[in-house]
């Protein structure tokens, strides 16, 4: 198959009738329009075959998780999605791996109205690197920097159930009931696009977490020159991560398992029962997990209120 | 090396303090302002090792290819550039390789004065993605639409220097005089981003040279829907590669041979004179080197005027 053959069959697939988009995919660049009174948002997401994915995943999901993990960043910024460049680089250009990969791009950039406005390809190992753009009004977005002391710490949805689903598809833990959805969250994460939205204005600060709960909660402390405490007993978990792995096993899945996408983020104490309420209408609840505290450090308290000895912080490229 | 020391190494190197860079390196995503009136070209190219660029290759030199090839596709639109985004996949962390490459992306950065905006830095085969990202006011993007019967076609500065280049480093052509000026023209390709900006309004189209003369000319001619006819004795020749290569190897060089990046573009033969006097006050003189014909398809002719058969039309991935 001829690269532009493959251009075509992506394009036909993932380029998306936008009004902003002023020209698109097939010329030496897009050209785009930005709405009066936003900024831009812009973030990039490099997945490598076998590092961020498994060597037997199927491409639609690697189109999925490539385009996801990119409007994650963007749902942690507050921002509306509206276009993403697309470098895909391939081993051998198979047909029929290009389209069920266009398809699963296709398929999370439907929902989001999102638009491939432009892209690369380029023969090499499976490498993909997405750059999605968005729109949020610059004194609305949400940065890392605003954690304030007194801050409740909230957390979307469940955590460790993509580090559950990464177990299971590497054999290190027993396949059981509800193992088909922790394997979807790592294969299929779901940007929290709108809770990111009914975020503006009302958290002080604000990641996605992707390297796990402590590592990225740490980055907002050291952005804000902070610390946190976060409480065991509110860590939310799946009842298909509680049917399939015990106590002691599920704590490091949930503190520092990664890959969950959801939204860590901060806010005041009296703020938080009517964002939580918010939240839970829009299909993706929240949990109250911690505080944040002037004290430098993301501290975790068991069930006794004792300060337990924190496992791995996170997953970091390069450390040995 | 941990992953943020390198990402800290880059950003010392890289971010540049621009009015319009609302948040820089170190969120979910960065925050940017698009100038009233103007429209967002955005190009993302990538580059993989042992593809793109041999595989000795100093780190320098990748760094800042990897940053011409896009500010190339920017110029072939009319842009100004002003931010990228690198996404950097690295089989290790080494920290003189990683500061090397800095300092080659930053070299032609700071020519332009563009800002890195963000990025990710990954682990695996040496791959290079970059996402730029310029202005332009939408009426005067160089498209390659816009190609006339009687149009004249031109092109920037010298071609198949860099594909002799390429042969001297592969050792497929004898050293000599001037071969450090074509290894240049392979390692460090200039973009031609003020010539881009001298045709705003006067080209009818435009591309950048990165596949090969007739293969670039092709896509303007298909984009079109017209064709072309190249007048071999036009073709610009640096001395360096007069002096190198014979007539016979040179010609499919120059046809074909690509990582020229230069600019090819048509424009009304009454403008063309005054086109190539700016161009050759800009620094980088322009060549008329055939003309816009309502037949489809781009033709050679020699130097009685006879029509030649094409060599290979450039570079294409994945052509077997």
């Amino acid at each position: 198959m001829a690269e532009f053959d493959l251009i075509e069959l992506i394009r036909m697939r993932c380029a998306r009738a936008r009004a902003d988009v002023r020209l698109g995919i097939g010329d030496d660049a897009a050209l785009l329009a930005v709405p009066g009174g936003q900024a831009l948002a812009v973030c990039t997401d490099t997945l490598v075959c076998g590092v961020h994915f498994p060597k037997d995943t199927a491409p639609y999901d690697i189109g999925w998780k490539a385009l996801a993990v990119n409007l994650s960043d963007l749902a942690a910024m507050g921002a509306t999605p509206a276009w993403a460049t697309l470098a895909l680089t391939l081993p051998d250009a198979d047909a029929g791996w290009v389209a069920a990969f266009a398809d699963g791009f296709a398929a999370l950039a439907g929902e989001c109205k999102l638009a491939l406005a432009g892209g690369d390809t380029t023969r090499g190992p499976l490498t993909i690197t997405v750059t999605a753009h968005g729109f949020v009004p610059e004194h609305l977005a949400l940065r890392r920097t605003g954690a304030q002391p007194g801050d409740a710490v909230l957390v979307t949805g469940t955590l460790g159930d993509a580090a559950a689903g990464l177990a299971l598809r590497q054999g290190a833990l027993r396949p059981g009931r509800g193992e088909e959805q922790l394997i979807a969250r790592l294969d299929r994460p779901v940007p929290r696009i709108a809770q990111g939205l009914l975020l503006r204005g009302r958290a002080h600060a604000c990641i996605d977490v992707s390297d796990g709960l402590l590592a990225d909660l740490g980055h907002i402390c050291n952005a804000s020159a902070v610390g946190a405490e976060i409480d065991l007993a509110m860590l939310p978990a799946s009842p298909a991560l509680l049917g399939l792995v015990a106590d002691d096993a599920r704590v490091p899945l949930q503190l520092g398992g990664g890959d969950d996408y959801e939204l860590c983020f901060t806010a005041a104490p009296a703020l938080a029962t009517g964002l939580l309420n918010d939240l839970a209408r829009s299909g993706c609840a929240a949990t109250r997990i911690g505080r944040i505290v002037a004290e430098p450090g993301v501290r975790v308290r068991d069930v006794d209120g004792a300060f337990i000895a924190s496992p791995r912080a996170g997953w970091e490229h390069f450390s040995s």
